[in-house]
């Protein structure tokens, strides 16, 4: 909903006001999904705090990294379907820009 | 249990029925980058709801994966240090068990 | 060099009897890191036959879990630059599945 | 050091100078083990030769990396029950180098 312009994507949902990336599948999904997340770092700091065992800090760890990287593997498959397909739908030379950046974002991923 | 204090580490249980697991060498140190991830978790959280661009997205689910990763690994190795290294020295059954539970959280986090 | 057909998928390489999925930008480039990939799994092994010290095995094995995961990026991007562009290109429901197998490879490689 | 024999583990240096690191809990496991995985490192050097599906060679790149995952997590794990803790017992500053690098390598491996 920020930035007016970035002419280069296309505008799915129109008259919708939020949807400036409109690629998101399941908006209500992914904010419940997120908020969740936000949770368990909160969970993680106060185990922290009260000095809760290590490895079941850890293990809550390993489920927030789960979580996030699930998020994560869901926007990128809708990057895909929705911004890579429809720029190679047009033609041109976005497509390889837009390739480029997922894979960029597909290697920051993998190495996290 | 906030700790005013605590040099380095290691309060083990002085009373304070929380305070049992005094192993975590810089305790301010995490809680400060907890609240900095709790803080990411919800700049991504506004992200999607703003619908900002994929790729910018999942940049900043890369970079909290990464301090995630990097605070489980700092808290692994205090475990090991102290934990692992204190059950090791009393000797019997109880180092088994506590390498086995770290061997299960290493594997949890390689594999998350 | 299965398959004649494929019609979907571009053939560089014409009149090189191997090039059923073309899509590979630079076969000798892969074929050499797979051969040294196939080298340290054999160093590995020697590592491990001759005992030598456990930590400098698994930088080895490190070593070439990140070799490896960079050949897969590097395939997953010319996959998604032939196959998936190429899929969308021609419209159809073809697209769809090409970026759900994509995303269902990309899923392995960041959990794996 | 081939060592036919060493039905389970621990030579430690019976005299011979490159038994030094006998924690190898099952030598004979982890040496089949990474012979397979020579077999498929071999396996997708051909696969990319023949220019098979990619999809299908990126399966195999996961399948790979997480034969090789488990043998560095075993590899890990008897690495803590025998140096690090044999280390801590012994008392001294080698259980500190020891952790030291068991949680470099655990970094690593995160990492990778």
């Amino acid at each position: 909903m920020t930035e007016p312009g970035s002419p280069d994507l296309d505008v799915h949902g129109e008259g919708d006001e939020q949807a400036t990336h409109g690629y998101i599948t399941d908006k209500a999904n992914y904010l419940a999904r997120l908020k969740r997340i936000e949770g368990q770092a909160r969970g993680i700091h106060r185990m922290v705090d009260e000095e809760q065992y290590c490895i079941d800090i850890l293990t809550q760890v390993s489920a927030l990294t789960k979580a996030l990287e699930s998020v994560a593997l869901g926007l990128l498959d809708d990057h895909l379907k929705h911004c890579v397909v429809d720029a190679a739908r047009m033609g041109g030379p976005e497509a390889d820009e837009k390739v480029k950046e997922a894979s960029d974002a597909i290697a920051r991923l993998v190495r996290s």
